[in-house]
C-alpha cells in the first residue's frame, strides 16, 4: 500500500468499520452486502474488457450478455429479496447499465398495475420468461413532461375490433425509451384513445414491435436506436414510429378504463392516486445522488492523499494536495454533502415505507407532503451532485479527464438524473405549488402538520426582509439546532415573499401568468425549503449516533455542511436579518477551522463508504493508492496502442511530404 | 424555415448584420471570414461522416486526414495571415481537433525561441516540411503545474558527447502532450540537466522518438497513447518513457544556456521575461470561452424558440419554452456573459498587441498587470463558461443529452480549458499574489497605475465590512457606471480583507503557511477583481456603440450581466454596505423586467454570432429551426441501426429463454 494513504488511515480518529455498518443499516447488512458482492467478484463469467476501450456496439453487446447472465445467476443463487437483487446487479453491472433495465423497472410493473386479471394471467408469464421483452414508450420527440401534449393516436375500428396506432407527425415519434431501439419486442405505448369520434385522452396499449422468434420489426413498425448520447453509451434508447399498426381490442390495458367491442368507452370508476411509484422512484434517485457523490469523493480524496504537487514551504518536499486549503474547501463540503444525502435517502426510504403502510390502510393524508418532498429533493440533490461530481473531477487536475479516473463516466451517467423522472426545474415548481398552498392554508388559520408545519409558526408573520443590523440574532453558529432554525426561517421568508408577490400580480394578471412571472422566486423558495430539510435531517441523524468518535466527526461534517450552505447564500440570511455581518465573517473563520479538523479523517470518511475497487473502476481512487503504475498499465491497453504505427501515417502523413 | 423562429427574427429590434460586423471588427472582416468559411463549405474534400458515429481510431484517422488536407489547401489558396489561417482551420476542423496542432502551436515556436541560430537553420526547414513532426513534452504523470518537480533526467556523457535521457520513475513518464502518442516523430523534451555532477535544473532537448521513414519508435523509446478521455477523443495525447536514450550534445536547445563538449555548463546570460507566450495563450483562451458559450447559447436559444411544452394558460396551445421565466433566467444571463466575454477577449487582444509593441521597445512596465489579468481572466471565464455550457445543455431537456445536439461535445471539448495552460485555482492564486502585492504598495504610499489603480483610491481605507443599514449607498441600479463602481469597491474590500488576514497570521505562521491559510479568501478576492474588470470592460464597450438600436439592446444585456452578478453575490454587497436590502429586492424585480425586455431579441442576439450550421453541427441549433426531422434523419444513421437485429439477440437473449 502507498505509504501516504497508509498513514492517513493510521491517523483516523474513529473506527471505519463501525461507520460503514451505520451507513449500511447494521453490521449484518454490511456482511450480507459483502457476501453478495463477492459472488460477483469471484465469478469468472463477469471478467470483462474495460468498456472505455470498446465501441458502442461492443458495449451494448457486453450489456446484453451481462443482463442475460445476471438473470441466470440470480436464479442459481436463489437471490429474491429486492434489496439483495439491487446489490448483486449493482456490482455485476459495474459502470454499465442493464440492457433489460426497463423490462424490470417499467414494463412488468406496468403490466401488473394496468392489466385486468385476464390480461395479467396471459401476459405476465410471457414477460417473466423473456418471451416478451418490453419497455415503456411514453415520451415523444416533441413531448416530454407534459403528458396531455402527446400525439400518438390509437383509433378504435369496430369493424375489425382493433385499435389502429399511428404516429401522425414527426414530433409524435416515440423517443428515448430505454431498450426500445434493439432489445425489446414489446412496448407499453401511451397514446390518445379515439373511439366513436371522441378523444378520451391518454391510455396504455400493449404493442408488439418485433417478431418473437426472428426479432425482426413487424410491418408498420419503424424502430431503431436514437444514436449516441452523453452517458448511457451501452443503452439502446430507441425511437418508434407507428404506421397504421393494428392491435386487437384487448391489447388496451383495461384495469381501469375499457373500450367495448362496439367502441363504447367506459370511464375508469375513480381517479386513482397513482403517484406512489413516482414518489418511490424519485426517492430512489436521492439515494443515487448520495452514491454518485460518495464515489466521486472517494476517488478524489484518496488521490489527493497520494498526489504531491508544488510547494507550500519553499525547499521542502511537495506536499500532498489534500493539504491545500483550496483543495479542502472544494472537497470537504462535498464530502459532508454526500453524508447529508445518505441520511436524507435513509429518511425518504423510511418515510416511504411508513406512509405506504398508511396508504394500504386507506390513509392518504401524508402522501401530498411526501410527493412534494420527493420532487423537490430529487431536484435539489441531483443538481448539487451533478455540479459536485465535476468539482471532484476537476480537483484531480489533468488525470480527472482520463477515463481511467472513472470520473467522466460517473458524471455522464449521473447527469441525466437532472432531467429524467421529472425535469428539475419542473420538480422545484411542483414543490413550490405545494408550499404556496400550505402557506395560504396557514394564513387562513389552518393548522399544518408534518415538515411544513413551520409555516404555521406564530412568528412567520414577522419574518420579512429587514435591515441586517436590526436586533440581535441570538444564533449560535456552533450549534446545529440553532442553524436548523435559521434555515427554517429563511425558507419561510422566501415562501412568503413568493406567495405575496403572486398575490400582488393577481390584480392585473391571470393565475397562470402571475405564477410564471414569479417562477424564479418560487424555485428559490423550494430550494430553500429542501436545503432546510436536508440540514434538519442531517442534524437529527447526527443526534442519534451513539459512538462518541463517530458522533464527533459527523458533527463536524454536519456543521460544515450547514455553515458552507450559509456562506454560499449569505445574501439571503443577511437580507432576512437572520445573521449579522460579524457572524458571517465568523462563519468564514469557523469553516477554515473545520477544514483543518476534518483533514486527518478525510480518507477514513470515504473509506467508510466501502466501495469495492472493482465497482469504482478508477486508477485514481484505488484503495491501495498505487495510482501511477496502474495508470500506465491501463494506458498501454488502449486500442490505439494495438499497433506501433497507426495506418493514418501511411495514408496521409507520408504522402503529404511528397506533395509539398 | 420554421414559422416560430421566422417570427422571432421579424420581431427583432435591431439589424443583426450590423452587430455581427461589430463582433467581427468591421464589415470587411465579416465578409472575408465568410469567404474563407465558404472555401471549406464548398470543398467536397471536407465532406465527412459525423465523428459521433465513429470509433476513436476512426476519429483519429479522420483528424490526421484533415490535418494533411488543411496544409495542402492553405498553400493552394495562399492563405498566410495568422487570423485567416485560424478562421480556415476553425471551419475545416469542425468539432474535432487538429492532429498536428501541437506541431504548430508548441513545437515550431519552441524551436524558434529556444534554438541557437545554427540549430534553427538545421531543424526549422525539416519541421516546416513535415519531415519532423513534433510536440512539446513537459508534463509528467506525477507533475503538472510545478515545473521544478519534473523528474526526467538528461545526463551529459563527455566520453561520447551525448546526453543520456531517462525516466527514472513511473511518475516521471511524460504524460498528456498532444500528438505524442502516434503522430509525432520528434519531441522537445523538458528534463533536469545533469553535468559534471551537478543538476542545473530544467532544460529543453530535441529528442527523436520515431524513425522518420518507418515511423517506428526508436530503441529506448516507449511511446503510446494515454487512452480515452473526456473530450479530445481524436487526439493522441501520449506517454513517453525514456530508457537510456542517447542524443548528441547539440540536441540541447542552446539559445540561452549551453553545455560545452567537456561538460562545462554555461548559464544563460540573463533571466529572460519569457512569459509573453503564456500571456498570449491565456488571452486566447478568454476568446475560446466567449466562442464556446456563444455556441451553446445559440443552440439552446434557437431550440427554445421552436420547442413547445406544457402550458402557461390552461387550454391554450403549448407555449414556446423561451416564454417561461425560469428558462429566460437560465439563458439570458449566459447570453449576456457570452457578449461580456467577447468584449473582454477583444480588450485582451488589443492590450496584448499594444503591450507587445512596448516590450519590443524595451518597456516591460505593463507586463506584470497583463500577466496577472490573463491568469485571472483565464480562470474566471473558463469556470463560468464551463458551468454555463451545462446549463445550456440541460435547458434543452432530454435532447440536450443526445450527441445530435452537439452540446455534450461542446462541453467535453471545452472543460479541459479549466485545467490546461494553468490550473484555474492556481491561476486565481497567481492573480491574488499580484493583487496583494499591489495592495501593499498602495498602503505604503506608492501610486499604482492601470486597472489596479483603484487600490490607491483615498476611500479604500474606509472600505470595510459594515452594517448594511449604515448610511445611504447612492447606487443607481439602472446605471452601469454606478454598478461598475460597487463591483470595484467589492473587489477592493475583498483584497484588503485577505491581505489583512495574511498579515495577522504572519505573527505566528511563516509567509507560506499564512498564504495557504487564507487561500480561500485570496481566490475570492481574485474572482471579485476579475468580475469587476469584466463589468467595467462591458460597460466601456457598450458606451462606444453608435448604432442606437444595438446600443439599447446591449445596454440591457450589460445591465442584466451586472445585476445578475450582484444577486448571485448579494452577501458580499450587503456585507460591505455597498447595497441595502431594499435595493437587493429592487434588483430582483429589475432583472425580471430585463428578461422580458430581452425576450424579443433573444434569437437575433444569437444569430449575430453568425455560426454556420456546419460549424455548429447541432440539430437543435439549426438556423432554420427544423429540428425534429433532422433529429430523426440523424438517428437513423446511428451505427446501431446498420442491422435490424443486433447480433447480441442471437448470442444471448434467444439462448436465455431455453436456459430458464
Amino acid at each position: 500500500m502507498n505509504p501516504d494513504i497508509l498513514k492517513e488511515r493510521q491517523n483516523a480518529t474513529f473506527d471505519v468499520e463501525k461507520l460503514t455498518n451505520m451507513l449500511d443499516g447494521g453490521p449484518e447488512k454490511t456482511k450480507r452486502r459483502r457476501e453478495i458482492e463477492s459472488m460477483v467478484l469471484n465469478d469468472p463469467d463477469f471478467k470483462e474488457e474495460d468498456p472505455n476501450f470498446l465501441s458502442r456496439s461492443e458495449r451494448y453487446d457486453q450489456a446484453v450478455r451481462k443482463s442475460a447472465l445476471m438473470i441466470l445467476k440470480l436464479r442459481e443463487y436463489g437471490i429474491a429479496d429486492p434489496e439483495e437483487i439491487y446489490c448483486y446487479k449493482n456490482m455485476a453491472r459495474g459502470s454499465s447499465h442493464e440492457a433489460l433495465g426497463l423490462h424490470f423497472v417499467m414494463f412488468i410493473p406496468s403490466l401488473h398495475s394496468l392489466c385486468d386479471p385476464q390480461q395479467a394471467r396471459k401476459w405476465l408469464p410471457l414477460a417473466e420468461s423473456y418471451q416478451m421483452m418490453g419497455t415503456y414508450a411514453q415520451t415523444e420527440m416533441g413531448h416530454g413532461t407534459h403528458l396531455r401534449g402527446l400525439e400518438t393516436t390509437a383509433t378504435y375500428d369496430p369493424a375489425t375490433q382493433e385499435f389502429v396506432l399511428n404516429s401522425p407527425t414527426i414530433s409524435s415519434i416515440k423517443w428515448w425509451p430505454g431498450g426500445l431501439g434493439k432489445t425489446s419486442n414489446h412496448a407499453v405505448v401511451l397514446a390518445q384513445l379515439h373511439t366513436q369520434g371522441n378523444n378520451h385522452g391518454l391510455h396504455a396499449f400493449l404493442v408488439q414491435i418485433r417478431d418473437m422468434k426472428t426479432h425482426l420489426p413487424l410491418p408498420g413498425i419503424v424502430v431503431g436506436d436514437i444514436g449516441p448520447k452523453f452517458g448511457f453509451v451501452e443503452v439502446d434508447n430507441g425511437f418508434l414510429k407507428l404506421e397504421n399498426v393494428r392491435i386487437p381490442r384487448d391489447n388496451m390495458l383495461m384495469k381501469y378504463a375499457k373500450v367495448e367491442p362496439d367502441g363504447t368507452y367506459l370511464k375508469p370508476p375513480s381517479a386513482k392516486l397513482t403517484y406512489g411509484t413516482m414518489v418511490f422512484v424519485r426517492s430512489m434517485i436521492v439515494g443515487e445522488s448520495a452514491r454518485a457523490l460518495s464515489k466521486a469523493c472517494t476517488i478524489v480524496i484518496r488521490y489527493s492523499a497520494v498526489r504531491h504537487q508544488s510547494e507550500i514551504r519553499a525547499g521542502e518536499p511537495e506536499p500532498q494536495i489534500l493539504d491545500y486549503q483550496t483543495q479542502q474547501y472544494k472537497l470537504f463540503p462535498l464530502l459532508a454533502t454526500a453524508y447529508a444525502f445518505h441520511f436524507v435517502s435513509q429518511y425518504m426510504k423510511e418515510t416511504y415505507h411508513r406512509i405506504s403502510g398508511d396508504i394500504s390502510g386507506g390513509d392518504f393524508s401524508e402522501l401530498p407532503e411526501l410527493h412534494a418532498l420527493a420532487a423537490g429533493l430529487k431536484a435539489f440533490t441531483t443538481w448539487v451532485t451533478n455540479a459536485g461530481i465535476e468539482v471532484c473531477r476537476m480537483s484531480c487536475g489533468g488525470h480527472g479527464y482520463s477515463h481511467s479516473s472513472a470520473l467522466p463516466n460517473i458524471y455522464v451517467d449521473f447527469t441525466p438524473a437532472c432531467t429524467y423522472e421529472g425535469e428539475n426545474t419542473v420538480m422545484m415548481l411542483q414543490t413550490a405549488r405545494y408550499l404556496v398552498k400550505c402557506y395560504r392554508q396557514a394564513k387562513a388559520g389552518q393548522r399544518l402538520s408534518g415538515i411544513v408545519s413551520y409555516l404555521n409558526e406564530a412568528d412567520h408573520q414577522s419574518v420579512r426582509p429587514q435591515p441586517v443590523a436590526a436586533g440581535t440574532t441570538g444564533v449560535d453558529i456552533n450549534d446545529l439546532a440553532s442553524l436548523v432554525e435559521i434555515y427554517k426561517r429563511r425558507a419561510a421568508i422566501l415562501i412568503e415573499l413568493a406567495a405575496k408577490s403572486i398575490q400582488q400580480e393577481l390584480q392585473h394578471k391571470s393565475q397562470e401568468e402571475a405564477w410564471n412571472a414569479n417562477a424564479i422566486d418560487l424555485v428559490r423558495a423550494s430550494d430553500a425549503h429542501c436545503h432546510y430539510v436536508v440540514v434538519k435531517i442531517f442534524t437529527e441523524k447526527v443526534g442519534q449516533i451513539e459512538n462518541a468518535e463517530i458522533h464527533s466527526v459527523l458533527s463536524d461534517l454536519g456543521l460544515l455542511y450547514a455553515l458552507h450552505g450559509i456562506t454560499n447564500n449569505s445574501g439571503d440570511f443577511l437580507q432576512a436579518g437572520l445573521l449579522r455581518v460579524p457572524q458571517v465573517l465568523q462563519i468564514s473563520g469557523r469553516i477554515k477551522q473545520l477544514l483543518s479538523q476534518l483533514r486527518p479523517n478525510a480518507v477514513a470518511l470515504v473509506d467508510s463508504f466501502d466501495f469495492n475497487d472493482r465497482k469504482l473502476n478508477s486508477v485514481l481512487g484505488r484503495y491501495d493508492g498505487n495510482v501511477y503504475e496502474h495508470m500506465f498499465e491501463w494506458a498501454r491497453r488502449s486500442p490505439l496502442n494495438n499497433t506501433e504505427v497507426h495506418e493514418s501515417f501511411h495514408k496521409y502523413l507520408k504522402p503529404l511530404r511528397s506533395k509539398l
